[in-house]
Order: structure tokens, then sequence, then C-alpha cells
């Protein structure tokens, strides 16, 4: 027969799983002998039994009375005892935290003659009545599954009879009054009494716990959060201690440190002659800790030593819940605290200076989430009112500025000096120059991947899209929001890439100490130094290189003070856009060869530039150049704006402009429905003659001039969207022929790596032919996301991603972290069958999953060679690289 | 060391790898004692050994020797002896047949000597000198590398100097004139003398024979045809037999039986006085081989005992090329002949009743593709003139009708008995009506997996698209193609839906009678019967169920009388068209949620309706119904039409059509980038309230009025585009709760099997847990396709797959035939995981694949349980369901 309940000297911290994490701390905190009030525990092993069957584990109801004499032997009462009683708490304790989703009943053992008693032994009418009435309350809504409302109605009834502002101003006999009202309701409600048997009280709170598990809320957040519904709760029945007896009582919560900054040092808050549930519900102001140390010095100097103690054992941040009994101090709960990014960098920092844990362990603890938010400014806390708007937190980071409509408007402004924010519907290409020039982009459609988003984390700027509320009238030159305010361009906005709130005027912000020591290493203030040295300690353990997505030779120079080791992806689209549209609008509308060919040859200086400055800013280290990718109708104008516009003309009884007409017809003949799956990538190449040549040739020539300059250009050639290795084959062909001639006519060695993007599943399964043909591989994990799940990530984010969220159909959008039983899957495949075939073939990652933090741990796991991401993920790329090197190290739930 | 040759004697049709194709079959012939006139066969072993090195293979030369001695001796005279020369061919024989692209050289032997020889015997000066007039020129050209046009050049101008019309009217001196001017024309080009030496000629016409298997058109061939490029070709030397030596002298082909109609009998062509050559090329009009039997009937009676020996020893059709040498039939050549689909099934069945051949054989001997061609209508042989365009052939037959330029006139014109053809850029899902009604659909764009081509084919209809050079103008009610020609709405088109072309007039048609069999059971002709015991034992062996794609009742009606075994994909999309489009609009506009309900329980009844007369035509046979897939905007009216027309009514002036507005700002808000990975599918179902149970509630009550009339109805519910098991168990619980709620209404059981499509590499990927909630599992290939490969079926065809096909990055389309590296990797991988973890689950296939024959066979080899595909390819289907259970009996190269 299985054995259900523990009592707290049997269990430990290591026992969350069976004792949940409230019961195994309580548990370790009474084998270290610090005085926490007796109980036990039924464990999540019984939890588990009654959800399957129903019914009540047998066996369980005599394990609880064997354990609850012996509290009683200890406490020297009975539970309920009419002149003395013994009360108990019934609390949920999953294995993971659930805050609030689960039930609780306090004060049981009151019952109508043990309310005279506990009345009697604490000396206060009040008191008792009070516990009483909160005992027929939570158990009447918990375990007998009466409307909460109707209690409270029944309260809200007295107190205005009574004229009393809150509870605090009913008396005993009010009180009692209650307590008869709610017992009435309850029979009215289900047909049965509230149960004076104290046994039966305990044994039917311990089942609505278990119940409680299973509750539509407790679900909900277990999707969300991802914890396995078959887990179940443990219930720890312990003695209640009363904080509430008098100036001589109280109760609190402490640190062991400051969660805020990590500075060392007892912190909290203490509420005298309260619950804990009243410090936590805020009834009134708690007070600072240091004030306990006046008020009643002794308990403070003991709450100290146990925190110390705690710390020292844990080693870690641990937060305490407490309560003072008349005098005696009495620890109620402990855990390794949460605390901010900050915190966490400091206080690892700081344990490894103690001693207590190792540089492994200190960068276990920290995580690239953390050092993201350090890395942008913030607002300052407290200075914000209401927002204006709200939208998806699409890049972090705090911005204020005057709110621009289009793209020239934003450059304009910002080459005067002002701070811009650029407010569109949605991003293009076209507003790259605008995105540049402002300080933080808003956007009323698009999700997290949408081009806004991911063009503004790429360059570090705040971003918040999707605000579904405000309609842009660019040609208005203002928005407006739902409730029908109107900003004009040129007010002022403040924009909180972290939680995506928008408000209107200028907000304070405080620039990022990170940033500036990435860029400068200067090293201002504790927290700083921890991350500095976090990522040295990071740098020194990892496997994975880490490089930059980088298109121009700013990103890459930044990419390499922020510690890239190269670039792992050199888009080549946006180098056809600006001044050099028309080039390549004359190359698509082409007539003959000769006209293609007059484009091109137009554009190969153009390109050749850009790479050697991209060369020069990387020198010695490896770019991978992706050869140009998307459609070329992209580089054409809107296909329904130029239809609108010969409409419109040729209502008016104009002629439409000829050049308008010349391009909507080319337009119309390259419109594809689903241009994500088109003419685009390889093919284009494989169909549009010279375009590869004239890519190579910029290539090679600027690999020639910075070799001839005395630089070390460590050019790679990558061929995206291959699904066949013929198309390799061919593709290669042409790259290796471009380069030989360059070479001859040069005399300066050319050759570089060919490889190619794995991208679509095709390619993953067809892996092994596709490696003979390639050195190196890059998964294109963005795209291979779209094909593999059919998403089209401008679409599918703001349709239905919340809602699926929601749904639990994932935990997150497989956009931000990479989706393991599916892509994950086509990543290992690819990379075992690559390998198979071409012993060292290079496989790197450059999609955006390269700068998430879960998903490099997948990618070390996996065996890639690098990631690569934006520079401004850079860091924090480095720093998962290396925790997750140390994967299995003990971290704690500290993020 | 390797043996490199072999003699005809040594030989058999069963090394057709090493001895190639020819050689294989001359020996065999040899072996049967026919007369062939001797030789010996440089193995493709030792073309790979020379081509590998560049070298003649070792030991090679010597052995050529050898057999050349063996061949002088038994011919009694010496490869070029002066007074009475041995000649012999140099002939290619590859494994495969690759006619026309290598080279032969005959008349080797023939030299400034021998020729005075050879006209002293043969008594003719003539046919000497034109004999090493050919020898000299094939030399020159593929032995030593002369460009044949120069050759061609000099024969011209001495036909202009002589007036002779062609080289049949120049004489011995003129041949004469011509050996002297061709040799001295490679003197100039090449620098070295043409050989006078015999043995020199032959070793060299060997090695360049080998070399011409790498040449461009040969590489080319094998790339198309995927043929591999290691395997080489065999090289035949064989004594030359002259069929030009005068009145008793000829050459001819034959086949063993009528290879148009299978009919028995002798069968072929004969040319007096020529040889071989001249009757392929057609120089003068050959005569029927019956004249054969006046003009010299021992050989006649000779030839047709050899064509009756050799079709009893290779036990089917075969064709012949012989050679009459003053009296003397030689045999020269012999392999399975080709033939029609018509002579095909007639063969196959004759053999079988003849005792030839098993009936296992015959159904391997006959293929889907042979049955489709008999099931359409054929327009009349020699009955055409020159096409009038053409585009690629979607949907084969020949229908002829009056242009009509929209769905509607194509509807009207029908009704009023005329038969039209319905011309359009493209069709959409509106012009399914005009598509029914028409005979024929021609579109401008699109490819033969465009909305018009799979309807077409699903319709049985005939389809040409995407003819590139027609432009379409429906306000003008015309087209033009782009020679200027002008074509009115009324004109009558004929289109051959199985060669792309399009003819102005009425071409004559013939009906199929192979349809009119499986309409009515009326076995009318040989070939129809023959067709029909194909069909009976294909049913009889194969494994794979078929089953039909159809939406409604007289499509699934017909797919039964076709032999379907039930319906594998009912698609829901086509019920929510035509007047249905009004409530659809409602539904998606709908502002509250009253609405929404109200549009829904309008299409109710209708839904309903759709089911039960598809339910009572499959009565009795599963009906595979998928939920609604498609996005919702598509039945929205056209994005740029909507704005347009609003643009052109404010630029007048006018107020636009407030239903406008609002319909362009829902298709505004609906818009998607790509609608092919956004929200559709299952994804709709989860996130439109009530669709899902509307479409439920539809089957389940169609279920209930069938059972109630006494049928028998078997509905199962499929839910599309699963990525995610989670998905699926939403969809699965909201479809359970309202069977279960109509099953309660009415009392009858409406439970049904609840299974899913596999059509997004994610749902491949995790067939394991998704088998856990699905019944069965039906491969959307087309979609699998679309999403494994990257492609936009509807963007990728016309826009580069001819360029692909070409470059022999697939040898067919990954839409007609599935991709079994790709695609299929992911079908063996999800069958094999979704059984693992739900023993029994049922598994087919409902995309196009479903109905081609090589993808069936691989379906047969994944171990399916069914193909489903539209009516029309049901035949087609269960034959080569037949055909793929017998995979590995041999069926020769027949097709």
């Amino acid at each position: 027969m299985s054995r259900y309940v523990y009592d707290f000297h049997e269990g430990g911290r290591d026992l969350a799983g069976l004792l949940g994490g409230k019961g195994a701390n309580l548990a370790e905190m009474t084998r270290m002998g610090l005085p926490v009030p007796p109980g036990f525990i039924v464990s999540t092993e019984a939890c588990r039994a009654f959800l399957a069957t129903g019914e009540e584990p047998a066996g369980l109801s005599a394990e609880v009375s064997r354990h609850l004499s012996a509290l009683e032997a200890s406490a020297g009462r009975l539970l309920g005892q009419a002149d003395d009683p013994l009360l108990v708490s019934v609390r949920s304790g999953a294995r993971f935290s659930m805050p609030g989703m689960m039930e609780t009943v306090l004060d049981i053992g009151l019952n109508d003659d043990s309310v005279l008693g506990l009345a009697k032994v604490s000396g206060s009418e009040r008191f008792a009545w009070d516990s009483y009435r909160r005992l027929v309350q939570m158990y009447g809504s918990t375990v007998m599954g009466v409307d909460p409302a109707l209690f409270e109605e029944a309260m809200t009834l007295l107190k205005e009879a009574r004229e009393a502002p809150d509870d605090v101003h009913l008396d005993a006999g009010d009180l009692a009054w209650l307590v008869e009202t709610y017992k009435r309701l309850i029979r009215d409600e289900t047909g049965r009494d509230f149960p004076q048997s104290p046994a039966q009280q305990l044994q039917q709170a311990v089942l609505a716990v278990f119940g409680s598990w299973n509750a539509e809320r407790a679900r909900l957040y277990r999707r969300r959060e991802h914890i396995p519904d078959d887990l179940g709760t443990a219930v720890t029945v312990q003695r209640m201690v009363f904080g509430n007896l008098g100036a001589d009582s109280g109760s609190g919560v402490a640190f062991t440190r400051d969660p805020a900054t990590g500075r060392p040092g007892l912190y909290g808050d203490y509420l005298a002659n309260a619950q804990g549930e009243d410090v936590v519900a805020g009834v009134r102001n708690a007070v600072p800790l240091a004030e306990l140390e006046r008020l009643d010095p002794r308990s403070y100097r003991r709450l100290r030593d146990h925190a110390q103690t705690l710390e020292r054992h844990y080693r870690d941040l641990c937060d305490i819940e407490f309560t003072i009994e008349r005098g005696t101090l009495w620890m109620l709960q402990t855990r390794v605290g949460k605390r901010t990014a900050e915190a966490a960098f400091a206080i690892a920092a700081e344990l490894v200076e103690e001693g207590l844990i190792s540089a492994d362990e200190a960068l276990a603890r920290v995580g690239g989430d953390g050092l993201a938010r350090l890395m942008f400014p913030r607002f300052d806390t407290g200075a914000t009112g209401a927002p204006l708007t709200h939208g998806i937190p699409a890049s972090p980071g705090a911005a204020v500025g005057a709110a621009v409509f289009d793209s020239a408007e934003a450059v304009r402004r910002a080459a005067a000096g002002e701070r811009v924010v650029l407010v569109r519907e949605e991003t293009t290409p076209d507003d790259l120059p605008g995105m540049v020039a402002a300080q933080a982009v808003l956007t009323g459609r698009g999700g997290k991947t949408s081009h806004a988003a991911v063009v503004a984390r790429g360059m570090g700027k705040v971003c918040v899209c999707g605000a579904q509320d405000i309609t842009v009238h660019p040609e208005a030159r203002r928005f407006t929001t739902r409730d029908g305010t109107v900003v004009e361009e040129g007010a002022v906005l403040s924009v909180d890439g972290s939680t995506g709130e928008v408000y209107a005027g200028a907000v304070a912000t405080v620039p990022s100490a990170t940033v500036r020591y990435l860029e400068t290493g200067e090293q201002a203030g504790s927290a700083v130094s921890a991350v500095a040295r976090a990522l040295e300690h990071a740098d020194h353990v990892r496997r994975l290189e880490v490089r930059a997505n980088a298109d121009n030779p700013e990103d890459a120079a930044r990419a390499r003070r922020f510690g890239a080791q190269g670039i792992g992806l050199c888009r080549t689209e946006h180098m056809f856009l600006g001044e050099r549209r028309k080039l390549v609008e004359e190359m698509i509308l082409a007539r003959t060869d000769a006209d293609r060919e007059r484009a091109l040859a137009a554009l190969l200086p153009l390109q050749r530039r850009d790479f050697t400055g991209i060369l020069e800013a990387m020198d010695g280290l490896p770019v991978t150049i992706r050869l140009l990718d998307p459609p070329l109708h992209e580089f054409l104008p809107d296909r329904m704006a130029l239809a609108v516009r010969i409409a419109t003309a040729e209502a008016t009884g104009g002629r439409p402009d000829a050049h308008d007409v010349e391009l909507l017809d080319a337009v119309n003949r390259m419109h594809e429905e689903n241009p994500m799956l088109g003419l685009r990538g390889v093919r284009l190449g494989l169909v549009v003659p010279g375009l590869v040549a004239m890519q190579v040739r910029a290539i090679a020539e600027a690999v020639v001039e910075r070799t001839r300059a005395g630089g070390a250009p460590r050019a790679e050639i990558m061929v995206p969207l291959v699904g066949a290795v013929e198309e390799l084959r061919l593709a290669r062909a042409e790259v290796s022929r471009v380069l030989a001639e360059v070479g001859e006519e040069s005399g300066v060695d050319v050759r570089c790596p060919i490889g190619t993007m794995i991208e679509l599943p095709r390619a993953a399964l067809t892996a092994g032919p596709i490696a003979e043909e390639a050195e190196f591989f890059s998964f294109g994990t963005n795209d291979l996301t779209q094909t593999t799940w059919g998403f089209s990530r401008d679409d599918v984010e703001a349709a239905f991603f919340s809602a699926y969220l929601d749904k639990g159909v994932f935990a997150a959008s497989p956009f931000e972290t990479l989706d393991r039983a599916g892509v994950g899957r086509l990543v290992r495949l690819a990379v075992a069958e690559g390998r198979a075939a071409r012993p060292g073939l290079e496989t790197g990652v450059c999609g955006e999953h390269g700068g998430d933090p879960e998903s490099i741990h997948f990618f070390h796991d996996a065996g890639l060679d690098y990631v690569s991401c934006s520079p401004f993920r850079v860091p924090v790329a480095r720093l998962e690289a290396g925790r997750a090197a140390l994967d299995g190290v003990e971290a704690g739930d500290t993020r």
C-alpha cells in the first residue's frame, strides 16, 4: 500500500515532486531547526490517486488521523478542542508555483463550541468570531461549492446596516451574527449543514484542495505555463499561528537581499498585529523591516540570523514569510526568491565572491532575457500615467519622440536633430531610412515577427506593433485611437517596447549602462561588472560560436564590438532599395538582354562597395553573404495603389501616366498569390540571367579590393531556398564559374566556401545529397518554421496566435522559440545526414531563433557550430551559448 | 583483366546492361538461329572504362582484332580487302533506347583501293562511291569532329552545279569527286588525313561512339528521361548487308501485330532497292508489307515465320528491321515494340487467350496513362490543320464549342443547347457553373495544377491552360493571339486537351467507347473488352482501395459507376458559393454574435441537403467530409476590383456604393500576404465561433435523415490543415460535442470516425501524437508538396517549372508525380509513426497524386489503405493499384 502522508521532519527540498514546493521547503526548514509551526503534508501521489478515481484513496484517512494525533500530542491539545482548540491551515502546494490558482482553508477546528474556547484563551471575542467567520466562508465556498458572491453580499448588507466602512469595524456580535447567516446560506444552497466535526472539516478540506487542481482557472494557468496536467498538488496541514493577537504580534515578508538591486542585507515589510494575508492584501500600510528592529529587536535579530542561515543553506536569495505570535517568531514559508535581471547578475557575482557558488553555477543562474532587458533604456519607474494605447511589445526599450507618419519626414526631422517616433499602419522595406532615423516604431498591424518588429529588433530599436485600437491616417498626418483621441504629427509619444505601452508626452528614461559597457568596456556599477563577468565566463565555456546578422558596415562594426565572431547572414535585398530601386526596376522591366545587362552592370559597382565595407568591418572573420532572396516584384510599387491611380486618372478623363501603366502591367504579370512560396531564392538565380553572376562578381571583386588593401576578407557565399540538390548544383556551377573568372582576371585567390540555407522541409529531408554540394548549412529557421507549420508569419501571428497561446496549442510562438518536435526534428535530421555525407560540414542557424535563449540551448544540443543573430542579441547569444554548455548544472528557478 | 568484347552468339537479351539493348537482341536472334549478319559487341564496361580515363582500355584493341578475325574468317574476306572488301557498321546501343542521340558509322572498311573492289563485286560504281562518300562524311564528322554543315555545303554546291534535285541524281563520277572534296575538307579542318587503314577506321569509330555518350544532346536527353549518366553505351560491330543492290534487294520494318490496333498479323513497310536508313528517312514511298509477298514470296514467308518465332519467344509484340540482299533475308534489329494504348490492351488480352502470358503479366503490360487516353474523345486523326494557339495540355480529350468569355454566358448558351468553350484569363471558383456548362476550358494563365486544370480534370472536362500567346478581353468578348488573330464570342474552337492545341473551327471527334463501357457495361470492340478484363483482374489482385474525390451527388454517382469504393474527399467549400455566397458574406461581415448565428442557421439546411444527397449516392460506402478549408476572404469579392470601383466613383464626384466600402474594409482587414499559409483549415474552425458546429450538425442531421429513410450512411469527418495535435484535440472535442447533441436529439447513432488531413510537414513529423486523436489519416499530398518544397502551385508552375524540367531539377512536376525523396519520406514516416501510436489507423491519400500511376505504386509500397482521386481517374487508379500489387512481374517497356 502507498504511503500518502509525511511529517515536516520527514521531508526535504529535494522532494518537491512528492510534497510540493511549499511542503518541501517547510520540511527543509524543520530539518534545519528553524522555528516552523509543526504539520504534515499529504502528497501529490494522494492527489493523483484521488483525481484518477474521484474517491479518497484507501488508507489516506487513517494516515491523516495518525499524523493529526502526533500534531495534537506535540501541541498538547486536540483539533477543535472546546476549551482551547488546536487550529490548522490546509493549503495547496504544487511542484511548480501556481500563485492564487488553488484553494486554501484556514482556521480548521473551529465550531460553535471551540469558538468560545478560542475567545477565552486568546482573550479576544472578536478575534475568535472573525476566525470562525473566515472558516465558514472559505469552507462554504471551497468545500461545499457555494457561490462566494453570496457571502460577500451578506457581508455588504451587514456593513451597510452598521454603516461600517470595512469589516474591521464590525464587532464580535456582528461577526457572530454573520457566522449564523453564512451557515444558513450554506444550508439553503446545498441542503447540508456546515460540519461541526473538526475531523470532517479537515478531511473534506484536503479533498477540496485536491479537486481545485482541476478548476478551470488552474487548468488555463497550467496550459499557458506548460505545467503538465498530471502532476497534482500536495496539501500542507499546519498548526495555525496568529500574528493578529495584539501589538506583540505581527506578520511580514522578507528577502535575504534586495530583489530589485541584489544589494546584500535583509529586505522586506512588516505589519504589526496582522496575519500574513493582510500583508499581502495591503489592508494597512506595512513598514520596512528596519522598523521591526525597533519594535521587537529580539525577533528581528532572530529573523536576520534565520535569513542568513537560509541563504547559506540554499546558496541563493530566499524569500520568507513569517509571523510573530505574542513575541515568538515563526517561519511560515521560504523559497528561492524572484528577482530583477539586474539583481540576478549582481547576486550571482556576489555569491561567487562569497565562495558560495561556482562561476558555472553563477552563469546558470542568469539569463539572456534578463541581459536583453538590461540592454535597453528604461522609463523611469513611477513616472508614467495611463497609456494612450498599447500593442505587442516587439522590441524592448524606452523611447521618446515626436510622432511622424512617413519615412521622409522621419529622416528630415532627425537630420534637424529632433527625436521622432515613426507611426505606420505597417512598415515595408521602403520605411527603412525612417526606421533608422527614428527612436521607435509604432504600427497598427502586424505581430512580433512583422517587418517592423524584425527590423527594429535587428537595429536594437524600440518597437510596439499591432496596436489594434489605433487607425493611422498618413495623408492627414495623424492617428486616432478607438476612444477618439487624435494624435497629430509632432505630438510627443513615449513608447515602451518592453511592455507594449505608448504614452502621450515625454516620460523620463534611463539609459542602459550595460550597452555602454559593451560599446566601451566601461564597467559602471556592480550589476554591469557582474554582467561582464558572466559574459567572460560564458565565452570561456561555450562551444557554440556567435555570429551576427548584418547588412551594412555600421551594423557589422557594432556586432563585432558586441563580440560577434563573424557575420552569419548578410542579406543583400536591402542593398537593392533606396536610390537603387530605379536600377532594379530597369532590370526587371528590361525588354532585351542588353537592357537587362546594362541595369546589372550599373548595380555591380554599388554592390561591390557594399561588400567591401562589410568585409572591412569584419576583416579576418567569416562573412556569409546570401544571394538575392525575395521575389522581384517586391521591388516594384504596390499593385493596388497603381491600379487605383490609373483608374482615377481614367475616370477623370485624363490619360494615366504611361510609366504607371507599364509598371502595372509588369506587376500584374509578376503578381503572386503566395509570394513566400513563389519565384524567389535560388529559383530566381536559375531563371533571371545574369543576376547571380553580378552578385558573385561584386563579392569577388570586393575580396580582390580588400586583399590588395592588405586585409583578410573571408567571404562565404550562401544560396537561399534550395529544395533539391540539383538547384544547388546548378547555382554552384555558376558561382564557381564567376569566381574563377575574377580570380583569373585579378590574379587574387577569390575562392570561398559555397553553402546553402536549409529553410525548406525538403532541404532538410534530402540533406545528405545536398551536403555533397554544400560546404556549409545555415538553417533559416524563420522560413523553415513557416513551411513546416504552413504559417505565413505576416498573416497568422495577428490573426490567431494569441488564441492559440490561450488554447495551449503552443506555449510560445514557434517564430520566437524553436518548435523542437517539428522544426527541431528537421534540424537534427539535416545535421546528422549532412554530416554523414560530408564530415566536417559547418552548420549554423541564421533565423531569429539564433538570438532566443531557449532555442540556443536546442542548437547547442543539436550540435550546430554557430548561431547568428541581430547585433543587439549577440551578447544574449554569447551568454546563453555559455549556459547551454552547462546544461545540467543546478540553476534553480531564479529568472 | 576485364573482358570487353562479346560475339553475337555469346550474348542474349538478359545482358542488355552489358551489351546494350540493340546488341543483346541481336545476340538473342543469333542464338535463336535467325539470319543475323555476324558481328560482335564492345560492352558498356569498355565504354565506362574509356569515359573514366579518356584512354582506350588496355587490351580492348587486341580483343577487337581477335573478334574481327573471326568475322573475317566467317565472311571469307578481310575488312577492307581491296578486291572484295568486308564492310562493317559501328552503331551505338545503350541499355535504354536513346533514339538519334548517339553516333553511327557505316561502311567501315572502304578506302581508295577497296572502293574499286566493291564497285567490281557489286557491279555498281555508283553504289561503291556513294558508300565511300557516306563513310568519309560520317567518319569525318563523328570521329574527326568536322562540322557536318561543311559536308552538306559541299554537297549542295555540287547539286547546284549539276542541277540535281537530290543526291540520287548524282552519278559515280560526281560522288568520287565529292569523296576527294570531303577528304580535302577533313585535312583543311583537322590537319589530318581521312585514315586509309580499315583497322584504324574501326578502332577510332568505336571510341567515337563511346565519346558520343557524353555529347550535350545525349546528356540533356538522359536528364529529361532520368537515365543515369554512368551507364555508358555498348557498340555493335556488324557485317554490312546491302538492300540497295537492285530489284532483288530491299529493306523494311515490320511489327508482329498492328501497333495501332493490336490486330494480329504481320504489319509494316517495305522499300525495294533501298537501305534501312532510306525507309526511315522516307526518301521514297514505302509499300505495305503485303506487297513483298508479291515481289519476293520466299523472303516474305521467311519474314512471317521469323516474326512468329520472335513473338512466341519474346511473348510480346516485336518490331523488326530487315534487309533483303539479292534475295537473302537478313534480320538487323528487333525489340519489344511500342504501341498505342488501344493496342496495348488488345495485345495483352490476346496473348493471354493464346496462352503466351498470364493475366498478371497482361496487367503489368498495360498502364493507367493509356487507359486515361482511351477515356477521352479524340479528334479524328488527320482532320486538323495548323493550330490557332497552344497551351499546357491540362485535362485530356477533344472538345468543340463556341468561345464564350464568362460563366453566365456559358450557362445561358449551354441551356439553349449550344456547345461552348469557356475562355478565361484564369478561372476562379465563381466560374464553376460556366465550367460545368462548357465542353472545354481554355485559359491564358496557370499551369497543370491551376484552378482551371484541377477542376476540369475532376470533372473529366477538356482543359488547355496557360496559352501564353493569347490575351483575353472579357469585357470586349474576344481574345487575341500574339500574331494578331482576333477570336470573337461565338466563334467555334476545337480544343485538344491531350496535346494542348486549339484549332479554329470544328474538327471532327470520336467519342470514347471505354467510357461507354464504364458507364453502361457495354463492351463494344476488342480493345474495350480487353480493358474490361484488365480492370477485372486489377480489382482481383489489388490491395489498395480506390475512392473518389467528389463534392456533389452527380459526381459521387458517376464515381460509383466507375468503381469507386467510397468518397475519400468531399470538399465543402464549393457548397458555399453561388446563391449561398450572400449568406457566407453575411456570416463574415457579422458585427454581432446574433448576426453570425443567423447566417449560420440559414446555411445549415442547405449544407444538410448537400450531405444527404452525397450520402445517398454513396449509400453503404464511406464518405469522408472535410470541414471548411479555404480562407474566408476567398468568399468575398476581389480586393483590387473593389478598390478600383470605389476610386472611380470618388474620382467622378459620385459617392461610392456603401456596401462596396464595407466590403473593401472587410477584405482589407482579412487580406493575407500568403493565404495558402494563413487563416484556413482547422485554424478557421478554432477562431470562427459556430462554423464547425454548423457543418458537423449538417452532417449529423443528414446521417439521421438517411438512416430514417432506411439507408446506410457512412460519414467520416476530416479536420484539415492540422499541424499540432492540440489543434486536432480541440476540434475533435467540438465535433464530438455536436455529434452527441444530435445523437441525443434524434435517438439515431450518428457517431462516426474523426480523422485528419496530413498536409503539413509538421503533421507528418508529429504523426505519432496526432494519431492518438485521429481515427484516420488522409494525406493531402497537394498541400504537403507545396509546403515541403515551398511551392505555391498557383505561382511556380507557370513561372519556372518548364525551366526546372529542362535543367533536370526534377523529372516530373512534383504536383503530378509524388516526390519520393521529400514528400514521400514524410508520408512513410507518418504512416509508420501513426500506426505505431494507433494500430489499425486507416491511411489514404486524397491529393491529385491519388490518380497518378507512378504515385499509386508508391502509395501501395508505402502501405496506405486507399487512394482517392477524381471520378474520371477512378478506373486508372483501379488499374494501377492492381499493377502495383504485381510490382516485380516482368512488364517490358511497352507503354
